[in-house]
């Protein structure tokens, strides 16, 4: 929605020691006391719970093996916090994408679906780019979903509901399923609102924005009979890119949108022959278990930049010596669980390992940066035993199930059962992990709810937080 | 089996300094430096993976609470494993409590079913209990199930297949399920073994052991016309008590088998009515959701010992100002959840929580002792939405499925989904927590290895590795 009045408070963002709202001076941070300018790097996996982390540890480096997530120095375990829209006093236990970013980025719990907004109320939470923004820092964000999608949203736009990413998509009936349905009209600018989340990232300060989404992009912006969304980025001096080639030649100062996909970007693995979690035939009562698959490069992925790639990308711009804010999504972890897909689980889940990798190299040059990876809810996908216990008595998933053949030699059972439709899984709602390098790590206690990461990064980087909505 | 040779290295056990197998000298521990001889007390929560603590933290302290779990200062991800009997240089990616409680007790990593024992090879492997009985030090085991169960088992005795719990049980044959057949004859005693789980138990050293499983003990040991194994272990000198009221008359020195019930110990909650989940029903193609349920005491459990009490009673055994290790396991936060008994498993889980707090006081007040919590496998339970993203669709859980009404007013989707038989559920594969509290607690890795926590035990204590089998 349109109320700026938290806004307000960002005229005093740019000092260490400013005074918050509760009135408590903000003590400079451990990286802020030394001569470098502290920078802050984010990465999320969306949907990369425990079960993710171990499945895709087994495929890409064996039981006994270590990603490089695995050798990050710290470790805590974050509680997720949804409300009920029609009543933000009760809770609900899972989430989505949209209301765990908005945590991550603003410090406030919301409801699903809601992009920086306040639930039930609508009003507008700062985020960690707003207030980086005013403070001169720098600020990026990178990822493999849509640039619109409700993750990078979060760090940069404020509607009521996520799928109003584009001038077209802010009233949508899905007769279907009404839970898919957008109705954004208050977030309309002819109704004082910011528009759409393509129009809000056009018109930003955010520095870089590499992912997918153009086709949110190129539509006229709302108002306009031909001029698009990409033109009004432009207009606001953000050279737009559409190939990996066009980001290898952009150059290396001003403002850069990426857009190298229509919506999300392919992701790297499939399953061989596109193979992917099906249910368990049974034939004359027995249980025929699938056969087991191995994972192969996706074609279709082949001209995209890597997400390690984007990263670079965005961190040569950003690193000019001052702050800045980075947040990188590995978003097709949670795309390729709902659509059941191991080898797109685990090569996404690759994607952002090679990621921490590279960012864990930066930060270990210019050790004023903090580096947390986190997930923002949990996913469906299970690891179970590719034959059940009680397979001798014909069990078996009851859901869509796969058996990967590892490179080392077993199988590896995933399952996908939260709900019986032939389209998509649902979130689960399990805690989920956080692991951190660098200034400050130490100091994240063991647990921490997810809107404790807003305060994290705004201590780090010596900000005050501004005014709660 | 009965290859002892692993036991000749525990001559050189009692020394700090002591050199271990690799040639490497012991560096006395930060607790051994102190005054005060260092003290171990490890919990296991059976099956209680990141869904099984949110669910329980949203049951018991609400979504906004924490849980004693929550408050400990250090936190670690632990990946389980397991090799395959028939190949051990394969993997196995979803693990049993055998071979996980194993991996703890004794450092090794070992085949699906195995009580401190090698895959293939069936040679015996010295436990921490063993180790440190050698060295002179109090040792105890508690538990919620029988202490003859898969987990207090690998910390005392030695056998080819957890289910060779009794003399009754060494040979049996399960027509149904093969998988739960057992073939221990090269255990028996006349063989040159050392007799089933329940013999070891009362041949041991152990010098408190409470829990379940009185009928294992309560029937004629191999060889014998009449002579019970309980009688075996008054012999070995432990006083037998079977109620709550004898542990609490239990005279305070002296060794103690406390065995409360005939097998598993009955839990402390149930669904309400003894609700369980169920599968969701159709109507003429509609899924039809069941009714939610609350919690309530379990009348069973009303005779019984807590977990905390348990421990309370073992802790005072051991606390003579010497060294101890005390393992102390909340069992049937498996059990219910491979039974599909939510409130079942909060309750169990509540029981752990509060053996933490007690145990976390008690380390306050001797500052020598290192608590580590953590579970030897992920579950079955997963925390999904109490109505599907797509219940417009008439999407449902395809397994069993249950909606718990919390106390804050909310409903909680509790699903169940890794096979379909009517009788239980699998295990799942992901890292499981890992939370201490003490000395040397900040010094453990944020990602180890499950077999890690016995060098973790060894380190604390000033103990020097065991030869391996």
């Amino acid at each position: 929605m349109n109320n700026r009045i938290a806004l307000a408070a960002l005229s005093c963002l740019v000092a260490h020691g400013c005074t918050t709202e509760q009135g408590a001076a903000q003590a400079p941070s451990a990286a802020a006391a030394t001569a470098a300018p502290p920078k802050m790097i984010l990465i999320i996996g969306d949907g990369m719970d425990q079960n993710q982390i171990t499945i895709a540890r087994n495929y890409l480096v064996g039981y006994d093996g270590r990603l490089t997530l695995d050798t990050l120095p710290e470790r805590s375990s974050v509680q997720t916090q949804t409300v009920a829209e029609e009543d933000p006093s009760l809770p609900e236990y899972v989430p989505d994408s949209a209301n765990t970013a908005t945590s991550m980025a603003t410090g406030i719990v919301t409801s699903a679906g809601r992009i920086g907004t306040t639930a039930g109320t609508d009003r507008d939470a700062v985020s960690i780019m707003e207030v980086a923004s005013a403070a001169g820092f720098k600020t990026g964000i990178v990822t493999t979903a849509s640039v619109t999608d409700a993750t990078p949203a979060s760090f940069v736009a404020h509607v009521s509901f996520r799928l109003c990413e584009s001038p077209r998509g802010m009233v949508t009936r899905n007769a279907t399923n009404p839970a898919f349905s957008a109705d954004c009209s208050a977030d309309y600018k002819a109704n004082g609102g910011l528009g759409s989340i393509a129009e809000q990232i056009a018109a930003s300060k955010v520095d870089v924005v590499l992912g997918g989404g153009l086709r949110n992009f190129d539509q006229p912006a709302e108002g306009e009979e031909t001029k698009t969304v990409s033109e009004l980025a432009a207009e606001n001096g953000y050279r737009v890119v559409r190939t990996a080639a066009e980001l290898g030649a952009a150059p290396a100062d001003g403002k850069l949108l990426g857009l190298f996909s229509p919506g999300t970007m392919p992701v790297q693995w499939r399953g061989a022959g596109d193979a992917m979690a099906a249910q368990v035939a049974r034939v004359e009562g027995r249980a025929v278990y699938p056969e087991a698959f191995a994972c192969e490069p996706n074609p279709d992925f082949a001209a995209m930049p890597t997400l390690e790639t984007m990263a670079r990308a965005a961190l040569a711009r950003l690193d000019d010596g001052g702050s800045f804010v980075l947040m990188i999504e590995s978003a097709s972890i949670d795309k390729q669980s709902h659509l059941r897909r191991p080898c797109g689980q685990i090569g996404e889940l690759k994607q952002l390992d090679d990621t921490v990798k590279m960012a864990v190299e930066y930060a270990t040059a210019h050790p004023e940066t903090l580096v947390i990876v986190t997930a923002d809810h949990a996913q469906a996908a299970q690891l179970i035993p590719e034959t059940s216990v009680l397979a001798a008595l014909n069990a078996a998933s009851p859901g869509h199930f796969a058996r990967v053949r590892t490179p080392e030699g077993a199988v590896m059972g995933v399952n996908y059962a939260t709900n019986d439709s032939s389209s998509q899984e649902d979130h689960s709602g399990a805690d989920v992990p956080l692991l951190a390098f660098g200034p400050g790590a130490e100091a994240i206690p063991a647990q921490l709810r997810q809107r404790d990461i807003f305060g994290i990064m705004l201590k780090h980087l010596g900000l005050a937080a501004p005014t709660r909505p």
